[in-house]
């Protein structure tokens, strides 16, 4: 459907009435719409170009959370987009907006519709291109960056199509999963439209005869399978599919695995679970019980470097089902234009009936109770061995990149998506941040943020934010005094890889308020993970030290394969 | 001259000598010119895609200074290259370089010549686009975004022509003072190309003639002038035409005043010196006094609004000789394609005449000897004032923005150049991790930087750096618990303006190390600042409590003129 048809068509349901558009401004309206996509929250930062806008929002019943920094502010706007389905972050003119390019590339990498909302000169201001303060090019310039970064952009300079623009946008963010802009010239925000045109595109049209095609293939594939497995990614979480895929395993009765970008998207107690699939970076029993599957379904998964153990996974695309958002595939040849829900929902509906496969007890062992050694110095992988048993149903566990990921891949999550983590895009940084949004998006559950040194030089100071709204995450910092992961990569005795020693478990008296811990054996992280764990009053951090060549094996496994690459 | 020819050019004498060239790695070559460009130091993060770039950087005689996040890096950088010259930040691919998309969009917008070094995936590991961690949309997306934000760009993905694109981009760098960007494709660092084409590009061709008809109407206008005037900018000091500045000024005896952007480029001491012009927002004495002038020669001008004082500035420009690198206008025509510096040098060998015009003892007040009232609270204007009595020639002041800067604007800066502010990109957090970059230019200097708390709050961490190289900075952060400017920008009780309070002056605790101190009288800042400028040992940090109204006297004549365009 054209731009020039949709403006004929009715608004749709989830439009605003179109009585009510025409007396609202347009920072009302992108107020009203945010709303009915279920956000709640915007975090931020304001800045003269947006602060009407700002304004506006404070009076409004969406809670404008500020952030130290906007990078950080995008990080938490992330991680409340995947947990709530949609988030917002606004900002300013270039010096906000510049700098959450790189929060929004990950965004986008890893499929979470994140609003950005940025501040501009306004268009009166703007004549004969003045040198306007914030400018870098062009006034432009910014809306240029993100047109790299973003699946739509739209720079709401013309009343008459702002409402339309602005439902545009915000439903490729919903219908996509990727980040959208929106850029708010100042002197627009209090502009009330004299006429507002609705925007309208159509629900997914899948074609029934390829649909029904496609389901009868994968039907036969299946019931011919003596060895069925399914593996579940991030997509599953993100289109929020996560019961239809559940409707579709129990029914089969097919086990599932899942990616490490995927962790968590069915719980892990469940009992057609069998593990993380890694490649040759897993453990080798999931491995093989997935290599020697006749028969993978692959279901919303991110074929990554990092998800395929950078390239050690051996799926053999004769046996696979491979379906996705964007594609669909048996085999070697492709359905085109087939909707990823309706797919899962004729597969299941048409009841396949494969063989029912054997769990082996050894692919789900009991968890072995974790055996204190009080003297012993931490490790990672035991310090994740003790974490462990913490875990409850309400607990979110974020980990950063390096270690705090692959670590924490040991971790059994017993809720659905409670595990967050940059697993695809890997920008170290996230995991701070990111407890800032979770808490926001849910703060009745308990938060565990994993993270390394580095990471938390990055970031970690908004754990101010946490300390001011009455959060009470629990904050590992794994403390080894450098660039850890980089040190495996790229052996050698590299000066780049230290970093300088900060005394992590002080930070409560320069935030004023929250509690540090110390921590070197497992008796002291014991005592302060329990501790920790009995204090909902405010934030806690762990600093835990860990030793310089220590390392979990799955990272050992990951490094012996990217250090290749390194040149 | 066009790339074709260009390969039939010799080298210039700037490059490599083709015999060492044929020897040198793409990484070794790109590690020589910057070299031959006065780069000793690169600010950065190392990561996974730029991991072999950083070992050839770290055997070779190039200092890498780490920081503790790539935004940091880009802004020290930055003032490293406003001091030295020239700058490099070294970062890995997307979550690195588009972390320093704000910072390198600030050197674009106040010419600073920052050379952005990227690594990236190599060639061989992106056949078949696969989705490698870090990656956003397709594997050109940096580079895209960095196209909007360098003067220059290129990916080395091609031996035969990379030593002559790494000349082409550095060569652009140097000649117009903004940043480039290279991309290192990870595989490409060890190459060693078996040709190497020169880069020649020829000197910037001056028409005589042009240049000369220019000269002698500029001539003419000044010996016509009865009360000629001078406004010097920031482009004096990128260009390094302080000397040439000061031999027209001292010969033709034409007094000189400075914008804010180029506060300090000549020395605030010079007799012909005579204060910021500011339009309505300066000193009412220099705006009448630059006003009534019959003849100004703006010299090297950026006329962004806060230059112009929000425009309130009243340059006629009937009145006016303009000249920057990228233009020569005289009265109401444009001479083009004349060198800025050719002008300059034959401007002032024509020895112009104008009248001789008194400096009234008025504009250059003797410096108040500052009365020390013990008890009274800080306010801003009076901070700067004792502030002011400490400073040395060999003081480099660092200015944050909002009151930071406009505040400094009253200090009177000895030495030439030692004034460093983003005061027209105004981005917040620059000044911190500006003075890294700054002590690593000028060791020998000492530097005072005056940040406020919410611009502390985003980067001022990066003190980590500083103390871990040695470095004693005197950092003022200016504590009114908020952004105290869009609280008079933006009059109201928003929630939005208030930020967490840290005890700043217990920073040391946390980073083990440097001096803090907590001050809200004048004579507990007094003491503070005598303790910390005898204490060069390192960092010291004074939290300067400051009225949640208090204000300097520019700051609210700004934002009154930028409070009427918030909407």
């Amino acid at each position: 459907m054209t731009r020039i048809e949709s403006a004929l068509m009715p608004a749709p349901n989830n439009g605003a009435p179109s009585m009510t558009q025409k007396q609202l401004s347009i920072g009302q309206y992108l107020i009203k719409r945010l709303q009915d996509y279920g956000v709640r929250d915007v975090f931020g930062i304001p800045g003269d170009y947006v602060l009407a806008f700002y304004g506006q929002l404070e009076q409004s019943p969406i809670n404008v959370v500020g952030c130290t920094r906007e990078d950080c502010a995008g990080f938490a706007a992330d991680a409340y987009a995947r947990i709530n389905g949609m988030g917002a972050v606004c900002v300013t003119y270039c010096v906000g907006g510049l700098s959450v390019a790189n929060s929004i590339a990950g965004a986008y990498a890893e499929k979470s519709p994140v609003v950005v909302i940025s501040g501009s000169p306004g268009l009166s201001e703007r004549v004969n291109n003045p040198l306007l303060h914030h400018k870098v090019r062009d006034f432009r310039t910014q809306a240029e960056v993100f047109e790299k970064l973003c699946a739509a952009t739209t720079e709401l300079t013309d009343p008459v199509i702002a409402f339309r623009e602005i439902d545009r946008v915000l439903d490729v963010a919903a219908r996509y999963k990727r980040p959208v802009y929106i850029e708010l010239p100042r002197d627009m925000v209090n502009v009330v439209p004299h006429i507002g045109q609705g925007y309208y595109v159509g629900e997914p049209q899948t074609d029934p005869q390829v649909l029904a095609e496609a389901v009868e293939e994968a039907v036969a594939m299946l019931n011919r399978s003596q060895q069925p497995i399914i593996i579940a990614d991030v997509e599953i979480h993100r289109f929020g599919l996560q019961d239809q895929l559940l409707a579709l395993a129990e029914g089969a009765k097919i086990p599932i695995a899942a990616t490490i970008l995927g962790k968590s998207v069915v719980s892990e107690a469940h009992p057609l679970y069998i593990g993380l699939y890694e490649g040759a970076l897993g453990h080798a029993e999931v491995t093989k019980y997935v290599e020697e599957s006749d028969c993978v379904l692959l279901l919303g998964a991110f074929m990554t470097d990092i998800n395929l153990g950078i390239y050690t996974a051996n799926l053999d695309t004769a046996r696979c089902i491979y379906v996705t958002s964007e594609q669909l595939r048996i085999r070697h040849h492709h359905y085109h234009s087939v909707d990823f829900a309706q797919f899962l929902e004729a597969l299941t509906a048409a009841q396949p009936q494969p063989a029912v496969r054997d769990i082996p007890p050894t692919l789900r062992p009991d968890q072995a109770k974790f055996e204190l050694q009080p003297d012993r110095e931490l490790t990672v992988t035991r310090l994740f061995a003790r974490l462990n048993e913490q875990l409850q149903e309400d607990t979110i566990v974020i980990a950063d990149i390096g270690d705090s990921l692959f670590g924490a891949s040991e971790l059994h999550i017993r809720g659905r998506t409670e595990f967050l983590s940059p697993a695809y895009y890997t920008s170290m940084g996230f995991a701070v941040p990111a407890a800032l949004g979770a808490n926001v998006a849910r703060p009745d559950h308990r938060v565990v943020v994993i993270c390394g040194d580095g990471a938390f030089q990055m970031t970690g100071m908004e754990i101010s934010n946490i300390l001011r709204r009455g959060y009470n995450p629990l904050i590992i910092v794994l403390d080894n005094h450098g660039y850890g992961t980089e040190r495996i990569l790229h052996p050698g005795d590299w000066e780049y890889n230290e970093i300088h020693p900060w005394n992590y478990a002080k930070l409560p008296e320069l935030l004023g308020g929250g509690a540090g811990y110390e921590v070197r054996t497992e008796a002291e992280f014991d005592s302060a993970l329990n501790k920790a764990w009995s204090d909902t009053t405010a934030y806690s951090l762990i600093q835990a030290h860990i030793g310089v060549k220590d390392s979990s094996g799955p990272l050992r496994r990951l490094a012996e394969r990217l250090g290749q690459r390194i040149g």
